[in-house]
């Protein structure tokens, strides 16, 4: 039993209790005693933003036989999810994703002020003689617009524009029952 | 024969007078005619460093099931360099390399001033006391053995430690007939 208990932990990254629990729950079987775990999980999800995701994989995708290149490494909690096939594919439509889309940040909180300030200049430059609150509506659906563009979590998803890649992500959560990030990415275009 | 002119101008980068010239000296065949224009360039190779090198190849290696990845970009001066083998090899290479040695920088210019600074006083302090001539070819010593451990083109291959990073791209040069250089890379660790 100990040793159940020590792989249940290590697989699922939970605590001795919450591994004690789930095994009584379960009659002691390892794999309705994980998927018990994982639907916990699901039910703390609003504190899972705080849970601390240094799991995951690093992927790659090379587009057009070697043109362009996409890096990624995309977080989880535990090496157990790291290691699923909808972790895994979740990292290789992200990696496509970036390559088609070339987003240049992952959130809003990514963007440098002075990049807003300089696009808010030149919307302002497009709209002038505008009354004040119709210039301000203005300007914020052009950020909107702008950010929509160039971060990642705000661009529509290029294998199903109906989603946001938020939208994506905050699936894979639901899912996977753990807090799943988006850490880091780069892209190289050959010559640029 | 325009044809075979703009083919060959196409796939070699070289000249049109270039061309017409390795025709002429090899009896209109196209093979023959591209080593032929391979060798010319291998005669100008003290002037190869100027030379544009925009075309190439995004390369990628991912280790350890996902852990660590690299990405990696190859620059050559022509499309039909970058096609072959020898090109794409050196790039799989450099990539594994990467992966292995984890350099900071590619070569000594990479490394910023204050760096160098930093390591320096550092080695200072551990060699106090001694005279001052004898301090300064320590110094020279341990810098060249830094820049070894940070700096990609100084490190030994990890492949053949015979060799220097340095050393296969001058080999790399020589049988491909042009210049060949290594843009950029970047390399993740999970969690780091």
């Amino acid at each position: 039993m100990n040793e159940l208990i020590k792989e249940l932990r290590e697989l699922t990254g939970a605590g001795i209790l919450e591994v004690k629990e789930a095994l009584t729950e379960t009659g002691g079987d390892k794999e309705k005693a994980i998927e018990y775990l994982r639907k916990r999980g699901a039910v703390k999800m609003g504190k899972k933003a705080d849970r601390v995701a240094n799991e995951g994989i690093v992927e790659s995708y090379i587009h057009a036989g070697g043109r362009m290149g996409v890096l990624l490494e995309l977080n989880c909690e535990t090496d157990f999810v790291a290691r699923t096939d909808d972790f895994k594919n979740l990292a290789k439509d992200l990696a496509l994703h970036i390559a088609a889309a070339n987003p240049l940040y992952i959130s809003h909180a990514d963007v440098p002020a002075e990049v807003i300030e300089k696009e808010k200049e030149i919307y302002k430059e497009q709209v002038k003689g505008k009354p004040d609150d119709v210039v301000e509506k203005i300007l914020e659906g052009k950020i909107a617009k702008y950010y929509e563009e160039v971060c990642l979590l705000e661009q529509p998803f290029v294998k199903n524009g109906d989603l946001k890649i938020k939208d994506i992500m905050g699936n894979a959560v639901a899912k996977m029952g753990e807090n799943v990030q988006i850490k880091r990415f780069t892209r190289f275009v050959l010559g640029n």
